[in-house]
């Protein structure tokens, strides 16, 4: 089996990522290198605990821990504090203490709010992900970012909490539905665009071979997506800075999700998003056109969505109120300070900066033709 | 005004904690230095707001803040997730985004539940602390334990999230009730056992003083308390090794909080852990037995309780399931590991060991006689 360790260097919360298929049977040794065995919370959705839950508790009972599962529902709406309220209720009677870890299995979801519980339950026990969707395996799983939803907005609570193990089997994905697949690939893209053009080129000739699960091709793509992030994370653990061009096509994405009132994946939001991104990179004359015209090239091969029009649907004469509520929640984003227009933009493909100030007139004239 | 800093030194997470008379009326000139002005979510109690609430408000003010007043209810049960929810809530619709302070006005409770809401809104926005209580100055206020409680146990969900400033105004412990200052003074003492001898006969020399709301000797004793804490906090941030001396007291003071149904404060039990863990210690032979001595006759004259007698009733017939169940909250204590008995114990007035298998036998023995 061929794994890549990928080192995350954050002082004493350092941690690795493995990336490699087959990786789930290693779930229990790797554990037992962190903690003596005793009781673990696992928490999976529905339809994963399906798949892979009894091959997982079986394999941490092997390795001498005590499992407890905790299962919640499939989708979004798992990340309450509700739910959150349900684990600890489940971790407490169960008897988990400090010492214990909790695992989660599962997609960015099922990290998330596990990831919540494990930073706050008795003010923080050892967190592990082993993510099964491409879009957790590139991205929400490493880094530490944690929440859950408020009624009102996604993530508004939740915590930077670093795992202490990241655990992406590549062969999971085989059971992943090709519309989450392409989702994840958003983010992939992504990673080339902000951070390396070689990898943009390498997407550009290996595409299929990514869609069709060709193994080293996932690998390499899971891979290389996971040192880009962790490179990144590095740099700027809590998001005061370099960490934002992690945001590249996730404002107007932001967008366009609030707008459908998240009718689409995130990764659609996000092709179409870094797509309309790259546009105004190109009207405020700092990225090329042609590069421009590259990425949509990619998005579309990718079978993502490349404007919001397939995404939003609303009359014709609702337009002008469309652009309207953009801008509001452009300017509310919560990326946003001060009431300006601030975006990650590429100035090439391999490079995105910063720009905190963007003229609402360019931005008028995106949606406009959005 | 004299006033006394004390600084925290914790890499980028490192703060102040300022101590002095009339401190209140600095807070807005004080928080400009950390926040340009804007939304400030403070949080307060119905007593303290009611003492406090317009001259804090008034204060924030004057300094350019747009205070967003947020009040929950006296005492402990304000501690829960679900209130919480109510402060998210708040902040939410008010407006509040990252960089928006949360300012505790208050008593330990006030500040563990805003600091937990401050420490996961918005993955964490900057929180501020001005404890009203000896308790809250000396003690909860300083080191970023932050927390609610869960229906079954007390601080079960948290983080260790440090606040950016501690703003501590000694003048309006005037308005404290007399039963709260002296449980507070039971932490105030146990700085003097566990690390600093002089500190410990000044208090002997001094407590009438410091009884009495003396400026200079309450100054003193909170800065002093203050200080010793920062101190240890700076050693172990997040309780792996050292911080547990501050534990001294708790443990036996946590059974007899949970045997009276939290009917006690909580000074008031660790005191009376306090002078029940220094005899655990004589009879280890690891302490003598006149400092055992010296410290309950400092308790005694603190006006607070040296045994669990007056706080915990029940017939004598019942006093062996109480020893039976004095040991099983020793054994489920979170501070406890793999079932040993863990305790801090003096080795001598101004130093505190932590022991990592205290003989059940010994403990049986001090439990009889309790």
């Amino acid at each position: 089996m061929t794994t890549v360790d990928i080192p995350v260097r954050l002082a004493e919360r350092s941690y690795q990522v493995s990336v490699g298929a087959g990786l789930l049977d290693h779930l229990g040794s790797r554990l037992r290198e962190l903690a003596p065995g005793g009781k673990v919370l696992l928490v999976t959705s529905a339809t994963v605990r399906r798949l892979y839950g009894r091959q997982v508790e079986k394999n941490l009972e092997d390795s001498g821990f005590d499992v407890v599962p905790a299962e919640v529902p499939d989708g979004e709406e798992a990340k309450t504090l509700a739910m959150a309220g349900v684990l600890y209720d489940r971790a407490y009677a169960a008897g988990l203490d400090r010492q214990s870890p909790v695992v989660a299995l599962g997609g960015g979801t099922v990290g998330d709010l596990a990831g919540f519980v494990a930073a706050t339950y008795m003010r923080g026990v050892p967190f592990i992900q082993v993510p099964t969707t491409l879009l957790a395996q590139v991205d929400s799983s490493v880094g530490g970012k944690v929440a859950v939803n408020h009624p009102r907005g996604k993530n508004i609570i939740g915590a930077f909490y670093q795992p202490k193990m990241v655990l992406a089997d590549t062969s999971v994905l085989a059971t992943l539905d090709r519309r989450e697949l392409r989702s994840g690939l958003a983010e992939v893209i992504k990673y080339g665009v902000i951070a390396d053009a070689d990898f943009f080129s390498w997407l550009e000739s290996n595409l299929e071979r990514v869609l069709t699960l060709e193994s080293s091709a996932l690998l390499h793509a899971v891979a290389v997506s996971c040192r880009i992030k962790a490179r990144i994370v590095e740099e700027d653990e809590t998001e005061q800075g370099r960490r934002a061009i992690l945001n590249f096509g996730h404002t107007v994405g932001h967008a366009v999700e609030v707008l459908t009132d998240y009718g689409v994946r995130h990764g659609e939001a996000v092709a179409a998003g870094m797509v309309q991104e790259a546009k105004l990179a190109a009207m405020l004359g700092v990225f090329p056109e042609e590069e421009a015209a590259r990425l949509e090239l990619l998005v579309k091969r990718a079978g993502l969505p490349v404007k919001k029009a397939p995404l939003v649907k609303e009359p014709p004469a609702k337009e002008s109120s469309f652009a309207k509520e953009v801008l509001d929640l452009l300017r509310r984003d919560k990326k946003s300070t001060g009431g300006r227009y601030v975006f990650a933009l590429p100035v090439k493909i391999g490079k995105v900066e910063i720009f905190f100030d963007v003229p609402e007139e360019k931005i008028r004239r995106l949606v406009a033709d959005f």
